[in-house]
């Protein structure tokens, strides 16, 4: 990132850190990895990789995408303690660049209530706190968490504090989503005038009453210069600003804010649909940018005017945010180099034996389907490349139903670590008979938390994507899978689930 | 309304007109009806209820509601044509309190490639149009179409001659979603200071980068004293202001806004809910305010701080919204008070039969399902209830699938128009073949465009709900089902549409 440009903002990212800290959002290593790679496409400046003292598995995360990513910073949350920092900064060791962002809460409820510490005991903590993580890195980021409810001057005096013991990114945040944008660009700009102009503001807030992207931008004019940002918005509660709002509000309206930032918006909807995928929670029809309808027009008038002159109603163009024009791409014959070019363009860029797995899965899919358009190719990268090894697979199934008393049976074959098993039983209806029957096979009893399918594309044809959330001892797991029958589809979804199941218990 | 406040803000509802408007969120005139009772329930000024001269679809809607609803104002949109204007006074001629609401667009990209007129042109269109309203009604509202582009001393030129003719309102919408908050509320306050101070001033913002609640209240802070908003915030594209947020925003911070307003926060959740249903679409988890996790705590360290005191991490409580805090309801002994008394908890007020009827569907279920929770109940008022007079009937279902070469199959009994008719099919999988047998025997040909299931509540006994939305001859229609069974559900849901859509034709 140039550092000399007074008017460049820096994005950091957050998605595999508050946003994987919202419920249904838990992602595994291989997902989390993925997430990078597509924030690294769409040039985050940093990515918040998780807060490494937290579990062994967010400290293998933040290790691996510090391993993985090139160009980008990579950053560990950590609380004020010592054995925290030095946590983020062992897992960060292996990044090109790296950052240890520091944290305590600075106000009166949160001091008082959760920490039971007295002000002057927190500044203690902020002076300890950020200079070990500034003898361990040469990038500190300190936040008071709760800004927007601490004492004014309270906070700038922990942001004195912890820039003197070496922060060079002051975080403010709205942790509740309580603040209004004039009164949060007032708090930043009282700290603006009051700190180093070197120091870095930065702004995390939440959109808990849907102000997020607003709160942010009205930082940013008095003088904030980084943005604490996720995906979609995902996050604790209502979610963290988004990163697409916040990238196209800064260059539909450059005339009106000035401002610089490396977000290559073409590779925005990509991203929005892997992480979609991934986490299993589709996107709003009327989410800005990325949703179904951010581009649809339905009324006569609306349809009138875009067609005379789509500026009438349309302040950016589909292009600019890579949303694909030609959703058709693929059938029978198409070929390898075809479909590889395809999975670039949609940003996959995979393996050559990747790639024949996924064209062995086109055609076979092609035999079933006339056309097959971008979102079931997605489909089937996430089907054959993104699974984990399986320890139970299905091998046939089959299912009767009908309303003539007889109950709804399905009877089916799974290997099980190399072992081939055989269940037959019933259930209210041919997918509870499924699940039923999975469930007994395995010595499973987990919860059914989630179950929900999409048809991906249109068609009676369409693959079917099934997303189940299974819950057992107190761990959650998502899988999915696609497939034409809805029946298989939802077979393969709860298996997938209970192999993460089960691969989180070795 | 109180129209002596000065700081009484007065929300405009347009669910039923922007917000139908908004591709896949078409609503058949009884659920017009229920949205409309329930914002009055949720205390909203005024209904905008359809664009009357737009269809007779739209016309019927606005007379209806205009003759159901009691206290709450009716209004309709119309052109600046007289035509327009005479079919709004005509729908709201059974209105007890109604308001017509004319437009005309003002800015230079509009006015040159839309309208193909003169900005003189124009003008005289505001006085020709504003005063025939005006002579048909004492409540004329005035809108200058994608007024944040319009040029300021032009804008406040065609609001001077709408006053003039009798317009007691003014909007100005940010039509196409690109406007910052404080250059939104520099162009209200440059209006509010160049006209009557008696003339309220309304706000209609889109929220195309994020910013729809956000302008709404920068423009409260500058002088407007009406919102126009959706539940949900559903409307063009990425939608409008959404109700929720704005009315949480200005009650959970009352002490920064000092602005009053006559939303029953409590109303909220059920409202929310009910228009997810009937729209078919599911409200994001990270939705502000009424999605899944508006309430929920994942980190460790938010749910500690929440367990000492819920104000360290919640700004509002789930109470105040509505939210119930005790889910499960209902079983097989439970009677018709209990029903009765937990329905008009969830905003459902029916009728003595209605009532017996969504009982024997709750035993029904219970027979098959232990535990019955408020989305079960909410989805039997929905398949009991809100049905339309069925053309096809499903009789009876019977599905076969396995992987052994057969391909799947589906045979079905239909009851179309009182007579019997039986099919047998094949598909890709079993729901493909009910849809493919379903059309073949009522010989349509329609195209899915979405099929989606969701369970409504967790355990493999769940109900699934399924909405599929068919096109056909350039009509489309949503259909629902539930059904624990999800082929069952399907099929009932194919059916609702194609009910839907052979009720259109007629």
């Amino acid at each position: 990132m140039n550092k000399y440009d007074p008017n460049r903002v820096i994005f950091f990212d957050t998605t595999l850190r508050d946003g994987e800290q919202s419920p249904g959002a838990t992602m595994n290593l291989s997902e989390k990895i993925r997430i990078a790679q597509s924030l690294e496409s769409l040039g985050v400046d940093i990515i918040e990789a998780g807060f490494a003292a937290s579990s062994p598995g967010d400290f293998e995360a933040v290790a691996t995408v510090a391993r993985e990513v090139e160009k980008v910073r990579v950053c560990s949350l950590a609380r004020t303690v010592i054995s925290d920092i030095d946590r983020a900064a062992e897992a960060l060791k292996e990044a090109k660049h790296s950052r240890i962002h520091v944290f305590v809460a600075t106000s009166p409820l949160h001091m008082e209530h959760k920490l039971n510490k007295t002000p002057e005991q927190v500044l203690k903590m902020i002076e300890t706190g950020v200079s070990h993580a500034a003898a361990c890195t040469d990038d500190v980021e300190f936040s008071c968490e709760d800004a927007s409810r601490s004492d004014l001057d309270f906070m700038v005096e922990a942001c004195r504090i912890a820039v003197a013991c070496g922060a060079k990114t002051l975080n403010i945040p709205d942790t509740v989503g309580y603040a209004q944008p004039e009164e949060y660009a007032a708090r930043i700009a009282y700290l603006k005038e009051r700190i180093d102009p070197k120091v870095i503001i930065s702004v995390h807030v939440h959109n808990d009453l849907g102000l997020a992207v607003a709160n942010t931008l009205a930082a940013f004019r008095a003088g904030a210069r980084q943005a604490e940002v996720t995906l979609c918005g995902i996050g604790e509660r209502a979610g963290n600003a988004a990163l697409e709002e916040l990238a196209m509000a800064l260059t539909v309206r450059k005339n009106y804010y000035q401002l610089n930032h490396g977000i290559k918006t073409e590779q925005i909807y990509p991203a929005a649909r892997i992480l979609s995928r991934i986490i299993g929670q589709p996107l709003a029809r009327n989410k800005p940018i990325v949703g179904a309808n951010a581009f649809a027009h339905e009324s006569g008038i609306h349809q009138a005017g875009v067609l005379k002159n789509p500026e009438t109603y349309e302040i950016m163009t589909p292009a600019s945010i890579g949303l694909p024009s030609n959703a058709i791409v693929m059938g029978k014959h198409s070929g390898r180099n075809a479909v590889k070019a395809k999975l670039e363009s949609m940003g996959y860029a995979l393996e050559p034996e990747q790639v024949d797995a996924v064209l062995s899965a086109v055609k076979s899919l092609a035999d079933k389907k006339k056309d097959i358009f971008d979102e079931d190719l997605e489909a089937l990268v996430f089907e054959e490349i993104y699974r984990i090894p399986d320890k139970y697979a299905l091998v046939h199934l089959g299912v009767q139903s009908s309303d003539t008393g007889l109950p709804p049976t399905a009877v089916l074959v799974l290997d099980i670590d190399g072992k081939r098993v055989e269940h037959a039983g019933f259930g209210v209806g041919p997918v509870d008979a499924v699940f039923q029957a999975i469930a007994a096979v395995t010595g499973h009893k987990p919860g059914l938390e989630q179950y929900s399918v999409n048809a991906i594309t249109g068609g009676t044809d369409a693959l079917g994507e099934v997303t189940v959330r299974l819950t057992e001892n107190g761990r959650s797991a998502v899988g999915r899978g696609s497939h034409p029958d809805v029946i298989n589809a939802s077979a393969r979804a709860y298996l997938n689930a209970l192999n993460r199941l089960a691969k989180m218990e070795k």
